[in-house]
Formats: structure tokens, sequence, C-alpha cells
């Protein structure tokens, strides 16, 4: 059951929203630890040790023989040395330094010093992943069994009905920059002219704020438009006016799907429509730095090697150049909007944004 | 109204001088405010977005339609943006990522999303700019109106009867070791043998302090020497004994004028002397860094290339590479300094530069 | 008198051995003072200045005409400009800003201004050196004369019977952190595999851990192996089994002596024996950061060059990049192991390694 939320215009905004400002979460930072992250591409991991600071958790990822994939802490408890140095023998991490052996739960399996007793203390901690559409779900809160309803369906990375190009980028900014980046993506009129075919002016468009539960969506619907290149090459004419679209839904913590495509006049978001929808998994490395995995998936050109070279340069420039480089400048500004005591200034188009925020400072608070 | 003061012998430090420390006001460091600081040569902004961090303070230059300057805060109210980042739109500047527009008042002029109304709380700090002497001059104290009256002469940057020659560096260190620097010019008989031809060794020194007001100089002469190569050789025979004199004008806060120079004995300072007057201009950046603007005016050899390469090598080497490698050495060994608690041994030469920094602390305390 | 140390058994850990974690030692970190540090090879010392900082104090070193070395502190005491950057002038360091000469004790001998009388307070600390054995020993507390019987016996380095290669390279790790590696050699049967020609297992060992006065010995026999390829090779049959040891000998606060050798089974350790005696000197920088200095003094193949080398590579392979990476690895997981309050697990090889940590806890304590 779907719950509209009127677009804020400036002067409406609620006082408490208000006071959810960007640098304010960070000055005593905390993450949420009761939700799915993305710790990898399920291909990134084959015979390899997979090293990732997720959460500020230094992690290992590895597979056993029946394919497995596992994440222990990646700090051996005899020296701190990092497991990912040593060596994946079946089943186990060997440590690099003195050859203790972990396995997927923890457990120190092998101690080959002294009479080979295995102190009690020697184990890590663990880390639940869930397998699934090509990606190695973790599940951080020690606290809680990990809760398979809670992922939100990114089925389409898998369709196959669809085409999907998958990559990723490291961010110098809080993940929750990059959200307020992904719950407007009215930004691309401006940020990603080059990338996307924007022409630098913002036409008249029709928001709507949807709260579902605690997923949040922004929709956005342009009518009559010339489309944004990318989208209108793909049609018969690109010089006709379209519609075009672009929505967005974010899911806790740190997830998003987007849809965003072009149609001719009345065909917005139907089967006729070019369209392509897009994942965005922003895990956090440390409060000012965070993984961006990111897959566009979309129904037109399947085997098209040219619509495939397209998305790989949208990634390569709009996601980890245009956004990325943004978030970075706004978290290396972060110290000065503190020491300003500065509050953001909302627009109509924060209204998304903003709520994710919320939601979010709500579940650090409860945590 | 001149006074006099007395060069400080070691033995006779005043103890309220010795208990200026350079460590010691960085401890609790503060800026002066009240003042004017060059932000920027006038010719660095043409059509373009000139950001540079100031007192520690991001901001963004430009040129209105009419050419006139402005200097506002560079951080966009709305998501924290950087500003220079964006278009640079006749009057206005606007934000690279969701599209705002600012005045050079600092009045954000368009917002291009929903029904367009401007948010009351949308604009930024602007900071009051003078441009005059090809030097565009900024004023940091929000509390008090800018006051050209406390704007030194520096007319000398574009007297058509001198060759001004300029420049600028980036310094990691405090603007106060640099001004002591320029306080004691006999560092060059050490720091500057290789680029300014001395001889390693301190010649006899007639030494004078005098405040005037709240601008303190140190005039030095030393007579009937060789003259360094660098001003002895505009002379028919230089290898005549000289008279040269290195004097400095320091004026609040961070501005100096030298005023250098050799003739045969019993010409110094006069219109028969090689001359030259050096501006130098320390804008803190931040506690630890500097933007150092330099200039150097002659009133010989107007029309040569040679001599106009020889200030430019001096400006590289001398003030670029000495004088600033060892002050940010001194800004390494800070933190040494501080934990070992020492305190600075006074010289005679180091009269003028103490009295200015006990102004500056002065200034920094009243404000 | 020898006092013989049961290694412990994981489960029979002491106590107050369990708390002294490598990252406790790190909280409120200190250094022991009144101790033998290696400042330097001697022949790293010609005409130069040497620049060093050692225990967190920036040291300059030089010789006077005699050849004789001294070590004062490099922060000059007048603008606190670096002494190494200047001249070295017969007995004394001309400072490069202003010129102020300072000798070997400390003391001001020039002061080239005014009247030239030299400051009372214009010194520098002296810290004492002892030239022995190739090394610039140097001595680190002021309130204790430095006392030579502390000097462990490295007479190796300069023994005619045998050949010295020496070398030495930079940690970004907390010194004890290279003692611990120090202390349990077994860590070259996964860590040096490569370097070493190990197997990546860890073959029965009989191992003592003897602790004579403030030293502290681990000493290993493996018995009937196949001995490591570096030892084996020579010998006339390096595949028979033989017997391998490596016993390492720790000398307060950061000097060990290894030895360790290959002989055919009845052998070890006798004059029959193939071995090396190996020097290391952790000199701490920082609490986070070490100077290497390593050697070692074979008794075989004295005038082969290809011996030389093969020490060379193991000194750049073994010591500078698997043991050092490892110790800085460690090093950049110390503010986690803080942050997760992890406790060492400990191991039967361990035995050594704490007892020297908790000695020098002691020390530190006592200091």
């Amino acid at each position: 059951m779907q719950k509209l939320v009127k677009p804020m215009e400036a002067a409406d905004q609620p006082k408490n929203i208000a006071q959810v400002s960007p640098s304010g979460s960070d000055t005593s930072p905390k993450f949420v630890y009761r939700a799915w992250y993305c710790g990898a591409w399920a291909d990134e991991l084959g015979d390899n040790l997979l090293a990732r600071r997720i959460l500020n958790e230094p992690i290992v990822m590895f597979r056993d023989e029946q394919g497995a994939a596992h994440a222990i802490s990646d700090i051996c408890p005899h020296k701190f040395a990092p497991l990912h140095l040593g060596k994946h023998l079946g089943n186990t991490v060997q440590c690099p330094y003195h050859g203790l052996e972990f396995d997927g739960s923890g457990r120190c399996m092998h101690n080959p010093h002294g009479d080979g007793k295995v102190p009690g203390a020697a184990k890590v901690r663990s880390f639940p992943l869930l397998e699934k559409w090509g990606v190695l779900w973790i599940w951080m809160d020690p606290d809680f069994a990990p809760d398979e309803s809670l992922l939100p369906d990114f089925s389409q990375l898998t369709d196959p009905g669809r085409r999907t190009i998958k990559g990723m980028t490291h961010v110098k900014g809080n993940y929750q920059h990059s959200l307020d980046n992904l719950m407007d993506l009215g930004h691309a009129m401006y940020l990603h002219q080059a990338s996307v075919g924007t022409t630098g002016t913002m036409p008249k468009v029709e928001q709507k704020v949807v709260q579902d539960g605690k997923s949040v969506s922004d929709l956005r619907l342009y009518r009559n438009m010339m489309a944004p290149r990318f989208y209108a090459q793909h049609f018969p004419d690109p010089s006709r006016e379209m519609d075009f679209w672009s929505d967005v839904q974010w899911f806790p913590v740190s997830l998003a799907r987007n849809f965003v495509g072009a149609a001719y006049p009345g065909n917005a978001r139907t089967a006729d429509s070019v369209n392509q929808l897009g994942a965005h998994f922003l895990t956090p490395e440390t409060h000012k730095s965070s993984h961006y995995f990111f897959a566009n998936s979309r129904n037109y050109a399947l085997d098209d090697a040219a619509a495939d070279a397209a998305w790989v340069t949208w990634q390569e420039t709009a996601l980890s150049k245009e956004d990325s480089s943004m978030v970075e400048a706004i978290q290396q500004y972060e110290a000065d909007v503190e020491r300003l005591g500065m509050r953001p200034v909302l627009l109509t188009v924060d209204a998304a944004g903003m709520r994710v925020r919320r939601l979010i400072q709500q579940m650090t608070e409860s945590a």
C-alpha cells in the first residue's frame, strides 16, 4: 500500500527535516548495521582472497570447496596480521605470518605450533553472506540473524530479457552524499550535460514522492521535450519531442534502483518505451568513503556491443567521475560546513532525499 | 611621526616579547580579520571562476558584466557543492549541481526548480573586494565595513617609472614565519648565497628599527662592501666597494614593502642609486599554509628583457624556493617545538620581526 | 647464570602477560630512554650532516675535525630552522638561516650578528655517541650518563674471521612489532617461503626460552629435516637431512642477535656447522615508525661475491620486504585492533616475544 507524499515547497519545509543536515549526520556518525549491503559482485570472487573494508570492518571474502562464499574478519587474532595476504587452502584461509587457518565460520581449524591445540580465543568474526542476482550480500549486524526478507528485488540484474552492464568505483565521500545524488535525478540536467546530453536548463517536470513502508520513491516525468540523446537515438525519429522519465526508488540502507526512459508522447513507462533499470549499491567503507557498485540493465539493443560500450562509458563518466567527483567535493567541504554551522537550504527536488536521510537517522538512533 | 626603536640586544629582550613564540601563536591560532589581504593579482581574474581559500574560507572570485570583481563563499547553501566548478553566467555563478545562480552580493538570483521561488536562506556570504594597483584586495571582517584608509600605498606596482615583475607561490607554512623572514633581510647573507651572490658571512651593518603608528620598519645599511652581484653588475665598475642597503616595512597584517639597492659610497638611498621596491603579500590560506604574492619594481633597465628574466629567476629561486622552503621546514618542526616547549632565542636581527609578532598578537586579542 | 623458562602453552598464559597487548603499548606509548640505540652505521657519516629522527627527536649527526662523531638536536634555537640544511664547518654546524654555529656539545660557538655575544639560551641538546663495531650508538636519556656496560657484544660485525653484509630500511611500524617478528623466527616457515626456501609447513621443533638477566633468548632446533636451501647449498650433499637451528637473543631495548645454521645430524651449533650471526637494531623513529639496521655475518664463503649477493638479496627481500611489510600491515590494523578491543591470542611460539614485551613495559613504567 503506497502513501503519496506531496513534494515539498521550499517555504513549506518541516522543521524536523531541516535539522537533518548532511554534516550533522557526520558529526557523530553511526552506521546502520541491520541491513544487507553489497559486499561484492559475485564474479569478483573466484579462488582469490578478496579484502574489503565495510562499515569500517576489515573483511576478507573467499569461497569454500563447494563454492559457497564466506566473509570473515581480516585481522588474525594472534598477531593481527591481515589474513588476505595469506593463502586460500580449500575451505580455509591460512594466515601469512604463522600459518593459523580459519574457515568460513571464523573458527581456527589448524594451529601448526606446539601440541597443535587451538586456543579458545583463536577465532574471528564471521559475516553472513547471501549470494543472489550476481551479488554477494553481506549482513553486518552481529546481534540479529540475517533476514532475507529485507532484501529488495534486484532480479533485473540476471533477467534474461535484459542486458546488464556492471561496474564499481571507490568514492571518497560518505554514502549519504551519494544517496542525495541518486534521490534527485534532476541533477542530471546540470551535472551530466556532457555525458547524458542534457542542456543545462531545467525543463518543466511532474514530480511525485512516494513512501511505501520503508522504501522511498521519487518519480519525475518530463512531457514533450527533446529527450536526452542517450535515449532518443534509439527511436526512428530522434528529433521528435518525447516524454522522458527518471524514477528512483531507495531501499534501506544504501540500495537504489532507478528507472529511466523515453517514449513518444503518451507512452511513458509502457512496454513501448526504451528504458533501463539502474542498480546503485553504496556500501560504506568508512564514514568518509564508500564502495559504489552500479549496474545498468536495458530492455533494448540486447546484443549490441555499441550499446554495451555506451553504458560502460556512462558508468565511467557520469557515475564514476561526474557524480562521484561531486560527492567527493562535497565531502571535502564537510569540515567547513560544520565549522560554519551551515544547514542545507531545501528545494522541491530534495523531498525524497531528505526523507531518506530522516529514515536513516531514525535507523541509526533505534539501532 | 616616527618613533625610533633601538635594536634589541640579546641580553635586553623584554619579557613580553620573549613570550611571543612562533609556535605559541599557533597553539590557539587566530586570524586577524579587520584588514586588507591580497586576494589575487587582478590579472588572474578574467572570465574565469577563481577559487581560493583565504583565512580558511573557501572563496570563489569572478567579474560581472561591467568587469567589477566579486568574491563570494564557494559553498553552495543547498547541497554544499563548490560553486567554482559551475559556470560563469554574466553577472552570476551557476552551481554545477542543481543550477542555483548567485550574484556578487551572494544573493541567489535564480532557482530553476519547482515554482522558482528562491528560499530566503539561499544566499552566500560576500567578501568586499577593492581593485587597486593591479591587486584584488579582499576584506575578511563581516562585522566591520571595509576601510580603504587601512590600505598602505603600493602604487609602485603600477608606477610607469618603474618596471614590475610579479608572481606568486604557495607556502606550506604559517604566514608569520614568512613575515619573520621578511622582517630580517639579513638572512640573505646565508640563505640566498646562490641566488643573490652573498658570501655566507655577515658584514658590519647599521640597523634601525622604526615604528610609525602600526607600521614597523627595519632599516639596514652596509657601508663600503662588495655589493652583491645582483646589484653591482649595473654599475660601471662593479669591483669598487659600495654602500648597500636593505630596508623593509611591514603593514598590518601581512603586507611588506622592501627597498634594496646599491650605490657608490655616500649615495645610498638617493636618486643615483640602483634600487628596487619589493612587494610581499602573505595571505593566510590556513593556519599552516599561505598564498605568497610577490612583485619586484626596479628603477633601472626598464626595457631590459635580461633584467626581467633575472627578477623572474630571483622570484623562482630566492622567494619561491629558498625562503619558502625554509618557512616550510620551520613549519614541519612546529609540533616538535611545541612538544619540547621551546622558546625562540632572540638576536639583534629579530627586533623588527618580534615587534611585528607582538602587534599581530595584540590584533588577534582585540579582534 | 641462566634461568630456564618453559615455553608457554596457550592454555597456560599468565594473566599479566595477556595484558601486554601490542596495541595496548601504543595507546599511551612511551619510549625507553636509558639505553643504547643504533643511531647510524658509522660509515654513513663522513663529511656530511646526517639528519635522523630518533625516539621522536630530530637529530643531526656530524664528525669534528678529529673524526669524532657528534649528535645534536637538529632544531636551531633561534628560529627553529633545521640545522642539517646548513653547512658543516670543521667542528661546527652552521645554521642555514642566520649563520649561528653549534659544536658537538650543542654550544653556540659563533653569532655573526650585532656585537657577536652569544645569548645564554643559544644552545641545543647534545646526545652522547659511542662509535664501536662500525656503529654509532646513541644514548637518549638526558638524566643519566651513558653507561657503556649496557651495550651488548656485537663484535661479530667487525670480526675478521667473518664476512659481514650490512644494510638498513625504514619501517612504518612500531619497533615492538619488529621485535615480535625477531623473537619468533619460526615465522620464516610461512613468511619467508620464497626468500629462505621453507615449505609453508611447520616442522617439529625443540624450543627453549631462556632469560639471562635482562636478556631473553629463544632457541629452536629442528632435527633431521631438509634444511632450507639457503644453508643446505653449502654442503657437499644438500639432499641429506640435516639439523637446522635458529636462535635469537634480545637485549634491551631494541637490539637482537640471531644465530642460524645447518649441520649434518649431531653437529648443530658446532664448529663444523654453517652458521651466520644476524644483528638487528630497531631504532624507533616515532611510535609508528622505525629505522631498521641489519647485518649478517657468516663463517663460510668469506671471499665469495655470490654469497655476498645472496645475503644482500636476503636483506632486500626477507628483511626489508617480507618482514617489514608484515610489520607495516599490522601497524595499519592497529587502530582497528584498539577500536575492537582485541587482545592477542598467544601461542607457544610467543613465549620469548611476550617476555620481551613485558620487560619493555616494565622499563617504560620505571623510567
